[in-house]
């Protein structure tokens, strides 16, 4: 028998209790041994739940009980989350987290404890929910030089865009809708502003290159300012409007991103709606693989706690976790960048035409016959930083408004 | 250092050979250590390729040499494969195998003998190519009980339906030219009757369930019926024709199937196309899953290979693979498997109607206008048996040909 604790009794923790319940046979089997939830640590005593009997307020309880071998941290935020789980390593208990935030800031620190104690720190859940991407990462794509992965990684986000593509609705209408389903929380900020996701392709880059990427370094845009008219041109040109999280290798460098891009629809993601979440992989031998699932909810990041706590009942002594360093990893600058823009320009392309080729060559003029006074264009493949100028001087060369919107291409 | 030995220099044994030389450092670092061919089992002799120099033709050479740890399988075939295979493990030595045809058949029992000697039978090139599909299953999914997989297993067979779909072309064309282009073998028939699929679904189900599913008694149907007619009802409907390799609990029972299905452009795997394969999960917690990728090709197959071998040099005294029971798992019988069959039927709708609703309801007519003389029907779901009667009966009530095609659907 293995004791666990599991800290926080919200709606991942009361998953992964139900979880264990449900499947109570299955996982002992695998986990080749008994799965006991010793303690459940929550500020409330839920009172008549079944849960109640082994409720403790006080981590102390948790943290000096030697026959509790593995912690389940299922609280989020980085405190008091970090002090318990690095706590919990330098006491030899593995853990188990769900905690993108903890651990795209302090995973490559709590993964040297690991390694140093031969114990376990594992985290499937906290990227892409119940989808295998952390695990393959580490176990499965291990004969390749990876060199792209690219992520709808925010189920919230890929809902609203698939919603405003399939009826072309306003962002601020879908947004809405998706609250009252429970689908964006009140606060949107952290999935529509890209935080979420940024978060997610930190910890999945560190772990592709081995070094540390500083969520804080990836340059990040949400979809707020997608707007309808935006997917209308999505739409005449085949293209979807997707939020990507990318970490790519150009050269010997790397850079990584979340921003909307207008997506081809030969592209695997393309085909990834509503909620589904899917992470696409580029190595250097294997080619390109995709992982596709639900990339939240209780019960499908539950799946991958518990898979996680299988695993570390498995290795109670025994650390098999490849880790990522805490050497920081200096990513290109987002204005080095090789990308495409599709620009929405006010105004009637004729007149504008001779501004639009002096800055971007004889490319192609995209005109919907049902919007009026404006045109779009696609630009060829350039720096972010030399395109941001040519828009710069086409707002000069006509007015500071003629710039309706731009969005990344990947075609 | 840990020597190894690759039975076999075709595609695979020489792509291994190329992605450990191309990855040696990472590789490597992986493993915690140098990994070092030290004899490749051919009957050539390679005279100029670097290899030669550790050709040998006599496996005695390399089963006797106690410094070999791990064996790399990848003839094919199940002889003298199993014999092979059987005698490293019994020496103690772990095996990667690339092989479908030995998995399926002997998989439970090489993996009681590497359980036994606390080494490792490790297979997972030998379904769905470079797709990490056998440890996510072993490893990552085991929080659930599994009741769904289904998978696109099969690349040649995925290239011409998807090119016959595209371009409205024949079976024979589109696989006249998959030959010529080397998509498919000079002799296509493991392919196009579905006995690739079918080895491949048989090792899934065991893992999944547990308990041997022979191949065997696994109901296998090909694509040489499909058609091009076929094709354009599937477009006109929404719909498209799969070969689908399925594993399904219905109740507490099991049915397994691999045929040509007509699928909603909803379902993940519709959107699967050319030679990627795929293979789509479903569990009681975990929801829908779905892992894609190259099912076949020199590289991506040596990737899972060489991903095996790190793993196998991490572990070279502990047993990591789950075992499946050497208990044979009783299927359920084709007929009992509830379906929709999708019917063409040779003659005039109207003048049909009548045996057409006595039998199958009052179903929607499908007529294609630009094809003359026929129509057809989608069923309500059945039990397979019924429904084959009802196609009988109305064979009897009209005529012998008047049935032009059966396709099952899944919308």
């Amino acid at each position: 028998m293995v004791n666990i604790a599991i800290l926080g009794y919200g709606t991942v923790g009361s998953g992964v209790v139900e979880v264990l319940n449900t499947n109570r046979d299955s996982i002992n089997k695998r986990a080749g041994q008994e799965i006991n939830i010793k303690y459940v640590l929550d500020l409330k005593d839920f009172e008549g739940d079944p849960i109640q009997k082994v409720i403790v307020h006080d981590y102390d309880v948790i943290i000096n009980d030697d026959s509790v071998k593995v912690i389940v941290e299922v609280m989020g935020g980085v405190e008091p989350a970090y002090t318990f789980v690095k706590e919990a390593l330098l006491k030899g208990k593995s853990v188990v987290s769900s905690n993108k935030e903890l651990v795209a800031k302090h995973g490559a620190e709590l993964l040297q404890i690991a390694k140093d104690k031969n114990i376990n720190f594992l985290f499937e859940a906290s990227v892409g929910g119940g989808i295998p991407i952390i695990r393959p990462l580490n176990q499965s794509l291990t004969a390749d030089e990876i060199y792209e992965i690219t992520g709808i990684l925010n189920g919230t986000t890929n809902y609203i865009l698939s919603k405003m593509s399939k009826e072309g609705l306003a962002f601020d209408s879908v947004l809405k809708e998706a609250q009252e389903k429970g689908y964006a929380e009140r606060n949107p900020a952290a999935d529509v502003e890209g935080h979420d996701a940024c978060r997610k392709i930190a910890i999945l880059s560190s772990l592709a290159f081995g070094m540390q990427v500083d969520f804080e370094d990836i340059y990040t845009e949400g979809i707020t300012k997608i707007t309808d008219t935006d997917m209308q041109y999505a739409k005449y040109l085949g293209l979807d409007i997707k939020l990507l999280a990318t970490s790519k290798k150009v050269d010997q460098r790397v850079y990584a991103r979340v921003a909307p891009m207008m997506l081809g629809s030969g592209h695997p993601l393309a085909n990834v709606h509503d909620v589904f979440n899917a992470i696409f992989v580029k190595g250097n031998v294997i080619g390109d693989v995709m992982f596709y699932g639900k990339g939240a909810g209780k019960l499908p990041t539950a799946s991958a706690v518990v898979a996680d706590v299988v695993d570390a009942a498995k290795h109670l002594e025994r650390n098999i976790m490849s880790f990522w360093s805490t050497e920081k990893m200096g990513l290109m600058e987002i204005k080095e960048v090789p990308t495409q823009y599709f620009i929405r320009i006010k105004g009637s392309s004729s007149d504008m035409n001779v501004n639009v080729q002096k800055l971007f060559g004889a490319i192609q003029i995209v005109q919907l016959e049902e919007i009026d006074n404006e045109f779009a264009i696609i630009t060829e493949e350039e720096a972010e930083g030399e395109l941001n100028k040519k828009v710069e001087q086409l707002r000069a060369l006509t007015s500071e408004d003629a710039v309706l919107s731009v969005i990344r291409v990947e075609n």
